[in-house]
């Protein structure tokens, strides 16, 4: 088609620069988001690719304060029970992780996956029904890269009890929570993940990540 | 920090057109991709978030003349078997759908998740074990969005027995199949999906996806 768009080296080289500052967020600024500026992004998000187009993606802006509360909560509860599982030094470092943004953040998205969706009636996920679910994780990530180009930044909180928080939200019982995201300005710009910076986790490398058969 | 990079108005628009024009390809031509660009493109799919920087994607590539055969017939049985689930026309258009590029794409990849990584410590997934397969799909929409800015098309088929799979492909057991792929040049460019296009599924509203709290 003669509007095909014409991906250069120079636009390649930007876009390795997104895909390698996009980071996971926990220290935001307040600022809110301009409206149009989110829908961008979550319009982005939904021309991800979903199994038979059956675009389960559910984006659920948790905007009331007790709400936002109740979910302060689900998170505190979970990460004080995840503290238990470490011991000494890796206890110590683990308390000293900030691993949400979640009271900062002006925007709280909770991103469910629909597991009995109309759209495309059943195609293509009769073997691996899971995935709905990987459609939707895409979509997180699309979004996460599209508010990156628009400066925005998003923070994962997996931390979370997923019923918890279904139940919290009142949404349909056949939607399951995939991703409970932070979205807002972020407070600084990293090259690098802060679970590296902050010496829990590093890098491996490429070749550690690719098999031959 | 100085270098960090800016996104101009010009980029994004760029990318905008990158995640609209990503499809789900079907149909390749079969000349090669040059080594150094299937690198570069796993090498961003890399750079995805994963839970707790658990890296937990495994990229297989199956070369083997023999292991391809036997993941066409794996996908065959898959899909005759999920025809059964249509009646009258719409079986009838299921089966005009052209739902795999096995035949012609000269990569195949199949991306597994590693259920039990040692990176990471298992931080941030203790209450959505989930999360490391979400943070492999996730890293399959990098990849998608990246071959695509080097004009390499990207057919995920999701039609196919994931047990049956990995016993050919004969990885660990702790190895979950998220998403098998066939990598390519494409033969044609669209904006539209084929399913869109051959009249199984359409693009929703926006509005229907997006609630408030």
């Amino acid at each position: 088609m003669s509007d095909t768009p014409h991906f250069s080296a120079a636009f390649r080289q930007q876009l390795v620069d997104l895909i390698e500052w996009r980071r996971d967020v926990r220290r935001f600024r307040t600022d809110p988001i301009p409206p149009d500026v989110l829908t961008e992004i979550l319009r982005l998000a939904t021309h991800s690719p979903s199994v038979g187009h059956s675009q389960p993606w559910r984006f659920v802006l948790v905007e009331d304060p007790g709400l936002r509360v109740r979910i302060r909560r689900n998170f505190s509860a979970a990460n004080s029970e995840a503290l238990h599982a470490y011991k000494g030094e890796k206890a110590r470092l683990y308390a000293s992780l900030k691993l949400s943004g979640l009271d900062d953040a002006p925007v709280q998205l909770a991103i469910f996956c629909d597991n009995d969706p109309q759209a495309g009636d059943g195609l293509g996920r009769q073997t691996i029904p899971q995935t709905l679910h990987y459609s939707v994780a895409g979509a997180v990530q699309t979004l996460a890269l599209a508010a990156r180009a628009w400066g925005v930044g998003v923070g994962w909180v997996s931390i979370i009890d997923p019923i918890d928080a279904k139940e919290s939200l009142d949404v349909p019982e056949h939607w399951d929570l995939v991703s409970y995201l932070c979205l807002g300005y972020p407070q600084e710009e990293h090259r690098d993940p802060e679970l590296e910076r902050f010496g829990w986790q590093q890098r491996l490398p490429l070749e550690s990540f690719i098999f031959r058969r």
